[in-house]
């Protein structure tokens, strides 16, 4: 087992790594505290791993298990409100614990209930796919989606600790696999050039889900998300560096109608049209654009926007964002393979031509 | 222009009072800054004050202006959904800073919308009754009602300022003015006997509204619970004692339907009744609650709760109270006068003889 610490003053927590965590009572035992639990999960995830869990929590005056639907789709004000009507039917006071068992849309939501409950409860993270092990399950972002966009409602809101239980991983699809792998390569783009060159060199590995293929890759990407976070917790500057691809991800997460692209795979085509922008603008090299898109191709993720968006829609739902300050649209791009940087002087026109560029080639 | 510093580190922030602040350009500039506002207020107070304040605000690039339904019973997650859509549909940035105008309903629900509003925005309270003014602006508490119980779902998250015109007292109907007293009340027999000495004497005068007694009410109204609010963010120990008189007042709240008691007359009587409490136990005289008895009476306040009201339905919303911990009922009472103290060994008969002597006289 591998322990990181995400460093937070009185709000840091520990990430642990390794296998059959979520049935390791002594570590649950030490981060799960109180006699009141509410396990919030999916009706994928649960069938798999909720006993175990449920198990190895041992004896709680009172459990609460709230299995909601699957998909981004449920990522809603209506599941947050029903979460609220469970957990306040059951009478679970303030010093309940609530634990995420499942991926980022469950953790997302788990933790924003978790805020919100009589003003903030604890949470636990036991994060189940690969997205969530090494993005969503640390760093504190919290929210649910609104019709007019993604994560538009939230809290930042740092868990007690985060549980990533490798064996999770053996019955996750590939389709969410290689979404997972998509924001592990953003961490080796944004702040680990070495870490990138060696996933370049290990995704054969990585994709047979080897097991120290998988830990090493968890970790370092852990690592670096821990890093970010702990310099700038809420936002105000350098960790918007881990949107890289997010901005244009978002975009077509939302015309898509959430939960029809998976965000891993919109973040992957986000990145590459970063990457375009980022060659056009000469701080990288060509061919690193087109050894990522091929890299992309390997583990099965898409390289296009969907064929039916246009420049315009895109531009419009960009300018939704939340990235965007005082009107201007903020992107992340590369400056050089493993330094991120914020930029908000995108013309439209250099946009236009970046989108069209893309849609064309859809 | 009184000015008092709620010190909370980072988040520490000041609150003003005098007259006309609402119209203080120089004081909005300094504290609403960027180019984008939103306006939150009721139908009752907007039509009074929303002009001025917004012409104080000068030229913006982006004001929205949102007036709820004026009532307890618009404290809710629908009502928060309006705002949302409203906010998002004007594409609102994260660098907006919503303002509330109005009394504590405005500020609990605008405060939770900005702390939630892409994982938190700026805002600034501009409270225009007295309950607000002494209470509910101060202090970070932020919430909605859910219909299994009050302020269930909400956040801490501090305003940037807070504003407190007490010319908007003028307007302020008799039967609000009352519930707010009930507050200021509440702050002498819970941190300040002198101030419950000065409160009794001077009540006539507060009652007539007259400004320099009005300015020293709130203001120390306002001392203490900043006092308190620094030492206890986030109602670890210490904070509790602000809700003197609430576990009971909740009760009556829920019982009869947000919105019917105001809840600083359901507060008024909850204070009684924890009064009586801690005169039973021998810990303050009895003159004193039939003393707290008749100023109510003198503020037109209510002292007896709902006679429809049964002791196992108190009892049975009690426990639904925030304030339970590990299922214990918390309750706060007086040890003397100007002291408060949390308790945790009421028992069940304790509480039914003072439910059955408090509804026999109903």
């Amino acid at each position: 087992m591998h322990k990181l610490q995400v460093e937070l003053g009185e709000r840091s927590y520990p990430i642990y790594i390794g296998r059959e965590l979520l049935a390791d009572s002594a570590l649950l035992a030490e981060h799960v505290v109180g006699t009141q639990v509410v396990i919030i999960s999916n009706d994928t995830v649960a069938p798999l791993y909720l006993d175990r869990l449920r198990a190895a929590l041992g004896e709680r005056e009172l459990v609460t298990e709230i299995i909601l639907a699957d998909g981004e789709q449920f990522k809603s004000m209506d599941t947050l409100n029903e979460i609220f009507d469970r957990v306040l039917t059951d009478r679970h006071s303030r010093s309940t614990t609530m634990i995420a068992l499942g991926g980022g849309v469950v953790g997302d939501i788990t933790g924003f209930a978790a805020a919100c409950y009589q003003r903030g409860v604890k949470f636990v993270q036991v994060p189940t796919t690969l997205l969530s092990q090494v993005d969503s399950s640390v760093g504190g972002k919290t929210a649910v989606n609104h019709p007019l966009g993604k994560n538009m409602i939230g809290a930042f809101y740092q868990p007690q600790a985060v549980l990533i239980d490798i064996n999770t991983l053996s019955s996750l699809p590939s389709r969410e696999f290689a979404a997972g792998v998509a924001e592990v390569l953003k961490y080796g783009l944004i702040c680990d050039a070495p870490f990138y060159r060696w996933l370049q060199e290990q995704m054969p590995k990585l994709l047979a889900r080897e097991e120290a293929a998988l830990a090493e890759a968890i970790e370092r990407s852990c690592a670096c998300k821990a890093e970010v976070v702990a310099a700038d917790e809420r936002e105000g500057g350098l960790r918007a560096i881990l949107n890289l691809g997010h901005t244009f991800g978002h975009a077509i997460e939302t015309a898509q109608g959430y939960g029809n692209w998976l965000h891993g795979e919109a973040v992957a085509t986000g990145m590459l049209m970063a990457m375009e922008l980022s060659a056009r603008r000469g701080w990288i090299d060509r061919e690193e654009v087109k050894g990522f898109r091929d890299l992309l191709l390997a583990v099965n993720l898409p390289v296009r926007p969907p064929s039916e968006m246009t420049p315009g829609q895109f531009l419009d739902l960009m300018g939704r964002d939340k990235k965007v300050l005082d009107g201007r649209l903020r992107l992340v791009l590369l400056k050089s393979m493993g330094e991120a940087v914020i930029v908000d002087d995108a013309t439209e026109s250099e946009l236009t031509d970046l989108l069209e560029h893309f849609l064309k080639a859809a």
